[in-house]
């Protein structure tokens, strides 16, 4: 074995593994060019049915293993890279490949948001390095931007479209006027949603990106469970109609903000301005604004996820930690002070609001719910009222309303759902400029 | 003094280098607790008539020098940041820092793009490291990406809107449609525009900047004189009118791609559709789409220069650097293969054309124009002509062409302005799309 060459072993051949694998083999050359030592992958570890799987059939035979043991005692290994994806057994193993000492890289969005603080530790206990590029935004540069090119800035914000399965969806929903239903199955026939889709339409999959990015732009610790989150599902094609007509386009957006000396950190549906720049991102591109003190508003845009992208992140680390390697550096110790900033309550924070709401096509209705909102410190800056329905008796009408807080709203959409003149509050969607 | 900081040695108080100043002394601490020892400012060199400016004022007057000798004779200086701009004495001043074997980082593009492969060269071999993150996009990180984050790609193409002054000019002139003059008048009250606008209205400064993301893309030394350039004074308010009727935005693009085995790289204006992202991108902001074979097309968009913006690279320059002083990692080598690609020919390129002139308002002259095109296999895509003048018998014709190639179009349109029917070719403009 050439002691002068980086080893790499690979956890998980699937799609995103697999074309890995394919990139550290067909551009070893340049790889090594790049790194100054031959870069080798010397062993990947699949699982039992994964074997008769094209991406497996390709590889040589001595690369697989089906055995655990056999896998982490393979000699010369420096750095392994985790593509299994999920919580368990990824954690376990990415902790087993600290404690040998290797070099950890992975894509594994939900390990990183929920136990990276834990493991940057470990690794920084034992001098080695654990980086995670491909965790969040494919190919787009934002882990090592934080890391390293921003950070004379004080982060102020982050917007983010930065899961493409919904993205997709909302634009469909919005140029063709269809339903969410309808929306959903065809990104599920074009492959671009999975057959269960709740990661992605209840926003959880933003949420853990959300926590890996704002934990590095706060320089604190953001769970997860810190983030209030709400998904796409209950978009209806009348909430983008009566949004397009007041100069807005709904998008899940991922935001973290600081404000007043607090951090907000939420994922939910937005309206937004349809001149804004993320307004204009559609299908399954994702695209992250940033705003910092110095360097002002800069937003990062591309393919959020896919093999492809996700392998030029991954080889990206790959160069990084053997460069890291090759130069003695060991650890590449990014030591930012932790703020630890206190968590804004998702009741305090002030937005614009649209809300839509069924009503009786009577007098005097939209006095009482003029005074349900005036009551909860909600002032009106347009509404829209849609004609009756003549069988049902009843009409639509949609408010923005200006600046309110948050437990205002709550408390005054339950009282107009209390109000015998109100059928139903169908919707209200926060607005962001 | 302490000797386990860090020193830092400032060329240059103008605008730029007064607000890295500034970030350096107020955000001290954090620098400090990010690289892991202190960071701190030396001495600055200022010319002597810089000294009574506000930038000079609000520094500590034992900071300051108009000394060369004494400036490069200050004790403990690791670190020269050169922000004094031009060739000359920028460049020699560069030079004198790595052969006395100080890390350089600048915001200079014309000396990194004129000598970056021989400044480079000279860093390695003292082992120390050349930066310039700042001479690019202003804070929108771009040059580390090449470097580090899109190392495992081919990269197939960069289009970009990289120089502010002209995107505000052709904006205001696509909005308004007002003419050049005034666009760059307004541009210049407004400090968009300087005094002697050439630089940025001819597209050099443009060219610079291609010139060194080019270089690399494309792991190949791309001078700024392989460049073809084309400014901007030459846009007239009707070639916006006849574009946006044919659904296309004029932008100064910044080309760098690779076709056939060739790179083709210039600066031009191009003709893009109207719902392209660069199309979109409007005001003083830089966008730069890079296409790499694995991560698709990514792009960066932000403020492109401006002293916040540029002091937000520098300081992250600033940062990295220290911090591979502290890992004693030296000179961070990054190598990659000189590929040497060659360069096509501007002749040899092929685009799509816009193509406006003005015609004798007479029978058979759109067959003599169709003719001519033909001869040089130049096939006619769609055309727009517009009702003839009474006065003058003249008349305007705009036609868009299929691919051509521009020798071809150098030759029919030296032809058409040599038909007696023809009035003039008042300007043509390549369409990317």
């Amino acid at each position: 074995m050439n002691k002068n060459s980086i080893g790499i072993g690979l956890m998980g051949l699937g799609v995103i593994g697999g074309q890995v694998a394919r990139v550290l083999l067909e551009r070893g050359e340049s790889l090594a060019e790049q790194v100054g030592r031959p870069v080798i992958l010397r062993k990947i570890k699949v699982l039992e049915q994964d074997l008769s799987r094209p991406q497996a059939q390709e590889m040589e035979p001595y690369l697989l293993t089906t055995d655990e043991d056999d896998f982490f005692n393979t000699p010369g290994i420096d750095i392994i890279i985790e593509l299994i994806g999920g919580e368990e057994p990824a954690l376990d193993y990415q902790k087993k490949a600290l404690l040998a000492g290797k070099h950890v890289i992975t894509a594994n969005k939900e390990v990183i948001a929920k136990h990276g603080a834990e493991l940057v530790a470990m690794a920084q206990k034992q001098g080695i390095s654990l980086s995670y590029e491909a965790a969040v935004g494919g190919g787009i540069p934002l882990i090592m931007p934080f890391k390293r090119d921003l950070v004379a800035n004080e982060i102020k914000g982050i917007y983010a479209i930065i899961n493409g399965t919904t993205n997709y969806i909302l634009t469909r929903m919005s140029r063709e006027g269809i339903d969410f239903a309808s929306a959903l199955k065809q990104a599920q026939q074009l492959g671009y949603a999975e057959a269960d889709p709740k990661n992605d339409i209840e926003g959880i999959d933003s949420k853990y990106k959300l926590a890996i990015l704002a934990s590095l732009a706060f320089q604190s610790r953001i769970r997860p469970d810190d983030i209030y989150c709400e998904g796409v599902s209950r978009l209806s094609n009348r909430d983008f109609r009566y949004a397009k007509e007041m100069g807005y386009v709904i998008k899940l957006l991922a935001i973290a903000k600081q404000s007043d000396g607090f951090i907000e950190v939420r994922v939910h549906p937005v309206c937004l301005p349809e001149d804004d720049f993320l307004a204009k991102v559609d299908g399954v591109y994702n695209a992250i604004m940033v705003e910092g003190d110095l360097v002002g508003k800069i937003t990062f845009l591309g393919e959020g996820a896919g093999p492809l992208p996700t392998s030029s992140a991954v080889v990206a680390d790959v160069v990084q930690v053997a460069r890291d390697i090759v130069l003695g550096a060991g650890c590449r110790p990014v030591k930012r002070p932790q703020l630890d900033k206190e968590i804004k309550k998702m009741s305090e924070i002030v937005t614009r609001y649209f809300i839509r709401m069924n009503i009786a096509d009577s007098a005097g209705v939209l006095a009482q719910i003029a005074r349900i909102l005036g009551d909860n410190n909600i002032s009106i800056a347009s509404a829209i009222q849609k004609e009756a329905d003549e069988t049902t008796k009843t009409a639509e009408i949609v408010i923005m309303t200006h600046p309110s807080q948050e437990k205002g709203i709550i408390k005054a959409v339950d009282e107009l759902n209390h109000l015998d003149a109100v059928k139903e509050v169908n919707n209200f969607i926060r607005v962001e400029v």
